[in-house]
């Protein structure tokens, strides 16, 4: 932290991290199993969480209330009534046996920027609103992004009749919680009451630590295509079968994934290519697998880099069964836009960043965030906070107070010094 | 079977493969499940199974009976009562869902072959024994070869109270079939009453059909050494952690299989690997793997060239996982020494190849058989009959009643034409 030897005057003791880290705690120990966190979205955690996070915002001189799907919404009036607003925000829901971090940072460090302006009496040209999106995981109806979907009006109403694990679907749910699944619609915000959305959230990766830095510019929420391949060869004894009659589909499957990490390997753009899953049948130490299914997870920080490379992949993949004399089938399962980073947001996150003493780094997010859903509604920005060792999804998941603390100062700066896009959008 | 043109007179008619054929089917119709073929060590289709058997062989002029583990024994005296015998054997318990020539082929095969002696009033300068072995594959108490080992006195009494999946012990299964387990001692042979050990059974693998051959002469029973290897490397988010700064243990585990597959490709002596079974964690589509699992099968046809493989083959996963810095358990879970056939029974049987006219190929067996016990108080020597495909423990396991048939004339052959080995041994 030697380069923090500039930057907001009177910060050096770290209070709004200290703040920050506190209610980090606070908001841990809201959990469904005491011993990991576990918040899963229309849960008694969740309302426990919201109330917690409500009561913040009112302390930070906001009108909060809770919206229609579960989100959790503050709003700090600007100079007058009824101005266009500066969203931040981030979620507040978590996957199982989750960090602490993750989501929850971005919504509390935004409630702390605006209690600082509160506290200093501060009104500006611009309203600002901190939302904690009630669902960004998707843990519990496995479709992600419900939260800010319902925000930027493109929540779709097919999803209510999902069901979870219980066989509870989405729609009943919400009633449970205290909601009207009718009235989804009326969280929908529109264009032109926002300035711009603005998320702080952990990196999720290991790329600031290398770096030695507290913070960086996020260039784009990579999207991602997601491919479940399937080679079918032929099972047999692993004494009887000499290897040139073999039709292994576990050594095709092998090949692929050496193939996939070499393509990534040497690419220069920032694409990364991962086989998570794997599941070769019948799966006995003494029998070649006849059959294997495994998963493939590409992303890159532009829609045409990861098509392009999807498609080498695939044919590369296709190349090896063929030889290989595996049957394959090969479909996408999933696939996310790129959501790029507005280039006047990000010059002015750098503009901060600098401001507060730090290198201006920009890197894009592999990971998926709520702005690849506000998007459709505003301009979006995000900015990166170091975590310990590139950890998330996970109880080791850390977040340093000192970064913490410079995240905020970040943010606070970027606040104070918004200029709205220049002919509005 | 254009070369059936010599051989044994009055056989074209198929008569020993057509009373083989239909022998088979009988078996194959005592089964647990009457959907698939499943026969496990002391049920009631052991027991009715094993009745089947000795009234067959009683039929063929054999006293028989049942001995301590269930195997049933029969006995065609030679010349003069208490000859030193020609031990003819396999087994007939069954995997799960199995085919129905692995074993009983062998049992029925050598039982045909005295039954033509006794019909032609045919006694040799020896006795024939023929084992219907009751437990090979080691299905319900997970420790193969028990019927062979209780033949060989080889048997361990530790397994007696290992119990089965039911919480039934080896022991109390043993006495509810109506046999004593104090008495296992009794069903051990010595070595001066075999004159050897002759195992007829189907190849379990592609070879033979690839030769089109009928049957083949086996070289040995190959050893296998078995190996579980872990590698840990470090799990992370499928989008944020760049291709560089990835420990993904199961790229890692592909390489290892990449290495073992082209290892065993390359050797020019029968060596064979195999991973079978792998598992990586935490197996989500969008996790880095940070830990995987995966087994090691190797066999050869001696244990020096297998045994020096498995080091190289390690030696290549140790600096696989240095490179990648992953760390890396592996151990032996398993191992099998080879039960090398004797050179003075394979000459005999190329003998009984040759003279019905089928051209003499050697091949190891990569499968293990009762042979491997059998090794400790008698010289073996095995027949392999051609299976569809190599197809085996699956219900579409198949032999051609022709080669059936050649399979029982060489059988035959060998036994009418038997010296034992000059000098004794």
């Amino acid at each position: 932290m030697s380069k923090m030897d500039v930057g907001t005057a009177g910060r050096e003791d770290l209070s709004l991290g200290r703040e920050i880290a506190e209610r980090i705690n606070a908001l841990a120990a809201i959990s469904e199993d005491p011993a990991n966190i576990t918040r899963i979205f229309l849960t008694s955690e969740h309302r426990a969480a919201a109330d917690l996070i409500l009561g913040w915002m009112r302390q930070a001189g906001m009108a909060a209330h809770i919206d229609a799907i579960g989100n959790v919404c503050g709003r700090y009036e600007g100079e007058r009534p009824g101005l266009p607003a500066l969203m931040l925000g981030s979620h507040y829901d978590t996957v199982r046996d989750a960090g602490r971090w993750d989501g929850p940072l971005g919504v509390i460090t935004a409630i702390s920027c605006v209690a600082d302006l509160h506290r200093r009496g501060l009104r500006l040209p611009f309203a600002i609103e901190v939302v904690g999106f009630a669902d960004e995981e998707g843990v519990r109806f496995a479709s992600t992004l419900l939260g800010s979907r319902a925000v930027a009006g493109t929540f779709d109403e097919a999803v209510l009749g999902v069901r979870d694990m219980t066989g509870v679907s989405l729609g009943e749910a919400i009633t449970a919680f205290g909601l009207d699944p009718d009235h989804i619609g009326k969280a929908a915000r529109v264009r032109g009451e926002l300035l711009a959305y603005i998320e702080l959230h952990i990196e999720q990766g290991p790329v600031l630590e290398q770096e030695d830095l507290a913070v960086g510019v996020v260039t784009a929420i990579a999207g991602a295509t997601r491919l479940a391949a399937r080679l079918t060869g032929m099972a047999g004894h692993a004494g009887t079968v000499p290897m040139r009659l073999r039709r292994d589909a576990l050594s095709g499957a092998a090949e692929c994934i050496g193939v996939i990490e070499e393509f990534c390997r040497t690419d220069q753009a920032g694409l990364v290519g991962t086989v998570g899953y794997i599941h070769a049948l019948p799966g006995a130490t003494n029998v070649i697998p006849g059959q294997v299914s495994f998963t493939i997870d590409m992303r890159a920080p532009t829609d045409m880099h990861r098509r392009r490379a999807v498609t080498d992949v695939a044919r590369q993949i296709e190349a090896i069964a063929k030889r290989r004399d595996l049957a394959l089938q090969i479909d996408v399962t999933h696939e996310n836009r790129t959501a790029p980073c507005a280039p006047w947001l990000k010059a002015q996150i750098a503009d901060a960043i600098a401001a507060e003493g730090f290198r201006v780094f920009e890197l894009p997010s592999g990971a998926g965030h709520d702005g690849m859903a506000m998007i459709d509604i505003a301009d979006v920005g995000m900015i990166f906070v170091r975590c310990r060792g590139g950890i998330s999804h996970h109880p080791d998941e850390h977040v340093e107070l000192a970064d913490a603390d410079a995240g905020a100062r970040v943010l606070l700066r970027l606040i104070e010094n918004f200029r709205p896009q220049a002919g509005g959008k």
